[in-house]
């Protein structure tokens, strides 16, 4: 598929709306689009970024009324010529232009084809590309936030300039290669070690970002959790307002892990109900304490809960959770001993807001919004992850005199890993199987 | 709704492709837009029919970079100025933008309200309005076609000739009542008469290509009868070539009736799978019987199915119906005696083509290829029938010698009802109804 030839076709909207779009790209597709087109005058005499309002005409059969856009190349998606149809929104007449264009030359694309043009042509990267696939799949304004900034190269800028320090670390060592014999240093260790250590913080930074963006991305998981009866679906239905999931005053009722999800201002949370921790003899329960734990590991937040007379849960958690201290009932005593903990009632719907406004608090978005890069992709923070191993062992190479051959091979392989991420040094399988898990038409 | 006011906006395609489409119609919707797209230059300073690629911000934010086309007044489909955002194909992405848009100025549309300004300024009649709704409905070659000619207007021209000759007709005759004192005939006898059996044919012709019409649109009804275990699933299975009903050799095993449909050629065909009829004391099948009499009632065609020494099932047809008859289980005789019959094996896909074609050729489109206007909605159908009854009593009139005033009046009547379909004549309510069926965004 990548680097592929030919004029390409596919639906680039779902079917059902008023209208659909079907897109054509490829050298000659203006021409072949005149072939059924018939306006006021041939799409081969209009200029590029104009529309034109026509019929899609098979053997003197209209198939329908249209409105065709032409990009000429280079100024399109893919970079090459296209033509966008717009169509009544029906099933029948999309696919019956796209099979007449193929019975006259055109192929229907491949998932992601569109999408691997434009990155074959140099018009986005390969950051850029699955930017666009986050973007569309994006449902909170913090997850749409992080796609946008990396869809218009906010993300790959930063990468770029990484990797041309790196570049140009390896070309003062490699200079310094060249005059080996001669036991000159071109390079002065302590501003490669400076340089080194910026860029590293750099990487590190980008790496750590990961922990908010893949919460962002894909929701921010939260377990809550407490004793058997103490309220935690009644505190679910509160929080996401419908009574999904089954609320009963019988002990140890909510035994299947249920999955909802809200947004709190521009962050999508997913709630983990889980069944009531406690020692118990029916299997089924014991079954639903097991998911909880592993709920609990999971998650990112932890609402723990108790009653005003109990006591709060031991969890074991990692450094990369927060526990949000909840006493529920609270509308049935007025004692409020436990400073750590938010008093709220469930049920009367009280403290509500300002547990919604912790939760929302766990998740720092200053950086976000001041535009830097954050990394919400599992495949950029593995190569992250790589060059930023590979960069703490060139500082280790460098502190402990480690010969210069050594230390720029440890850069390259920096280097190789940042390039990974945007494609600049990128293998044909990967993008094969990055673009091909786009939607066609994309 | 109607002749409404304002700048409106909706999303113009289903979300879940690459793209989607906003549409945004109403005068100041340029100068709306303005407020959130940044691109080259303003759309306001760029001409009709021009594609523009930039970003729709919101207070610095950018929400997506987007594709505009600029559509000004009267060259757009509502004949208003308008402009298409294509946005990435997201949700939240579309439903950002059209709050935005909704924020400053703009409001969301109701249903069919582009279609229904489209309407108001004249740019389509209320016949291809509705052929709008048909031929995104639409899911067969012959179901497009009837669409397609209704919505280009052909029928309307069809329809406009026949009320400006009824208006001809009556201003003959109003003519004669201005001097009725000096008893003077401007209207000759055997003109008008020639003239009224000339519209009243084309009348009834139309309302005659309902039926086809109807079929052709909704699906032809076929009813497989036959009595029990003669095949009539296995039939059905073959046919749709899948296994969707339950097929067995206990006899009176089909009790519900399951709906399949396929297409042939351009023709969609609805099957309707019916209870073996035969006389029982189970009550569950006595009233899946009842059920296969009423689907036969209903049914366009019957497909009367017998074994080779078996008898058909006696049946009672109406005029509109086709009865093809099928011996079933052909391969296990050389018997060929019923000359009337199609001699089929379900099981062993024997003849079953033949049966497809005999299928195919019971709907005449000839006309319809032909380019001739074909009915397919009933409210037309209802129009043409009061149409008809009006003619027919003014035909009488005339034959009667009734006065003019008289026959005057049936003709208007006529020329109303006619009117009613294109819109010409017809109350905010009809027109209310109609468009509010229409989806969102058309």
């Amino acid at each position: 598929m990548l680097f592929s030839q030919g004029i390409i076709v596919a639906p680039a909207t779902a079917i059902g709306g008023a209208i659909a779009v079907i897109r054509v790209s490829g050298e000659g597709s203006i021409a072949l689009c005149d072939k059924v087109f018939r306006g006021r005058k041939p799409l081969a005499e209009t200029a590029t970024h104009t529309i034109h309002y026509g019929n899609i005409v098979d053997e003197g059969r209209v198939i329908d009324d249209v409105v065709v856009a032409l990009f000429r190349s280079p100024y399109s998606y893919t970079g090459e010529q296209s033509v966008e149809i717009s169509t009544h929104g029906s099933r029948y007449i999309v696919s019956t232009i796209i099979k007449l264009l193929c019975s006259l030359g055109a192929r229907l694309a491949e998932p992601g084809e569109f999408s691997a043009r434009a990155f074959a042509a140099g018009r986005i990267d390969l950051s850029q590309a699955e930017a666009v696939a986050d973007i569309i799949a994006a449902d909170s304004g913090a997850a749409h936030a992080v796609a946008a900034t990396q869809m218009r190269g906010g993300y790959s800028d930063t990468l770029n300039t990484l990797r041309d320090k790196l570049i140009e670390l390896t070309s003062l060592l490699e200079l310094e290669l060249d005059f080996g014999e001669e036991d000159v240093e071109f390079a002065d260790r302590t501003r490669l070690e400076s340089m080194l250590r910026t860029t590293s913080d750099v990487v590190l930074r980008l790496r750590e970002s990961f922990h908010t963006g893949n919460a962002i991305r894909n929701g921010v998981g939260v377990a809550i959790v407490g004793a058997p009866n103490v309220g935690k679906s009644t505190l679910l239905n509160r929080l996401v307002g419908e009574q999904r999931a089954m609320v009963s005053d019988i002990a140890g009722t909510t035994r299947d892990t249920i999955e909802e999800s809200i947004v709190i201002d521009d962050i999508r949370f997913r709630f983990i109900d889980t069944a009531g921790i406690r020692t118990t003899d029916d299997t089924l329960e014991r079954m639903g304490i097991e998911r909880t734990l592993a709920a609990v590991a999971k998650a990112q937040i932890i609402i723990s809960m108790a009653e005003p007379d109990g006591a709060f849960e031991q969890l074991d958690t990692t450094d990369n959770q927060t526990v949000i201290r909840v006493v529920n009932k609270a509308d049935t005593t007025s004692d409020r001993t436990a400073t750590d903990a938010l008093y709220i009632s469930a049920r009367e719907n009280q403290g509500i807001d300002a547990l919604r406004t912790a939760l929302r608090n766990t998740v720092d978005t200053t950086a976000l919004y001041r535009g830097e890069a954050v990394v919400s992709n599992l495949r950029h923070y593995e190569a992250l992850s790589a060059a930023y191993t590979a960069l703490t062992a060139a500082q280790t190479a460098l502190a402990n005199n480690i010969a210069s051959e050594l230390l720029a091979e440890d850069i390259r392989l920096a280097i190789n890993h940042i390039g990974e991420i945007t494609g600049a040094i990128t293998s044909d399988t990967i993008l094969q199987s990055i673009f091909s898990s786009f939607c066609i038409g994309k």
